[in-house]
């Protein structure tokens, strides 16, 4: 195949990728077929299969795309040697909140329908998710020995930076009330002062 | 009908809500039939409709259930009127916490599944769930009005508080390692602490 006939079929599996990504938000993973992902790009059902093998495929891709992204950047973070855990924190909850204002789709496919992964991919895919999540903790951990983040029960912690963006779904219902900057800059702002080495607050 | 009887037909009607509600979430609401719900609750799918109309007044029932007990908590603390603002969003925040501890299956299924919701349903949950996020942002705005919230965006601080229940989920899984009580005062405590009007912290 020359080259452009093969970018022609990257950019065709790109789209069909879109959709898919798509329809598993819409619908849901089970419920979406095969025909439903052709009549959307366009296709018939059968000539799919000239790009993807599956429709597990397209959610594999999904799920590790974003597992892949998601980890580079962490890896990122963690190269950071000059920098205090809570930057890093901050950056990697800003990556978080930038891949669910600029990628829904795919990240509330990755976490919502993930779960409906075929093995090995399952376990693979639960696996690097605890991965991801212990080197979170790892980086809250170093910031708490070094007495810039204040002594607790590190996964709560890290529970909380994990699960903070998904609001942002409702958000993008309503987008042009709140700008995107002021919804990440507002989110981070609680969840790092949330951090800080500060007296506790009163309770009544 | 008489007395016992009657209280037959409730107790079987509410393992029906049980069991659809468990397979809304591990299978999703379009993919869960009739036939798999009466196949778990141990008879025939047409008996079902003995005691409930459609699937779909399930999916209903566990949207306005959860909608219901929500927003009843949350007028209680509305009318606490001797109460700081800061401390009505902890109660808020640990009714949520607790409803995500003790009830995941259906605040998950009213939380991914709702949008399957046929109309007029669709819209009044959907206007429930605005009323609601509405409701939860006064209380941030008269905390920020009496001076012991500090001032910021309160759209982005309602959602890190609707949001951080969210992680939950991933805890179920282990819960073995960090307690319940642990788990919630930790959560807890990041969210309450950032929004303090404490000076701003040191960026790089």
């Amino acid at each position: 195949m020359n080259r452009s006939a093969n970018q022609k079929m990257n950019i065709r599996k790109e789209e069909i990728y879109r959709v898919a990504t798509r329809l598993f938000r819409e619908k849901g993973y089970n419920a979406t077929g095969m025909r439903d992902i052709a009549l959307e790009v366009g296709v018939e059902a059968a000539s799919l299969y000239n790009h993807i093998r599956s429709k597990s495929e397209l959610l594999q891709q999904c799920c590790f795309r974003m597992a892949g992204d998601f980890s580079r950047q962490l890896e990122e973070q963690e190269q950071r040697n000059s920098a205090l855990a809570l930057e890093k924190l901050e950056a990697v909850l800003r990556f978080h909140i930038r891949a669910w204002i600029n990628r829904l789709d795919e990240v509330l496919v990755a976490t919502h329908e993930g779960k409906y992964l075929e093995e090995p991919w399952l376990t693979e895919f639960m696996q690097e998710r605890r991965r991801y999540m212990k080197r979170i903790e790892h980086i809250i951990i170093q910031g708490m020995d070094h007495g810039h983040i204040r002594r607790a029960e590190p996964y709560p912690i890290m529970l909380t930076i994990m699960s903070t963006v998904r609001g942002i779904e409702f958000w993008h219902r309503k987008q042009q009330e709140v700008s995107a900057t002021d919804l990440e800059d507002g989110l981070v702002d609680v969840i790092i002062r949330g951090l800080l080495p500060i007296p506790s607050y009163h309770r009544s």
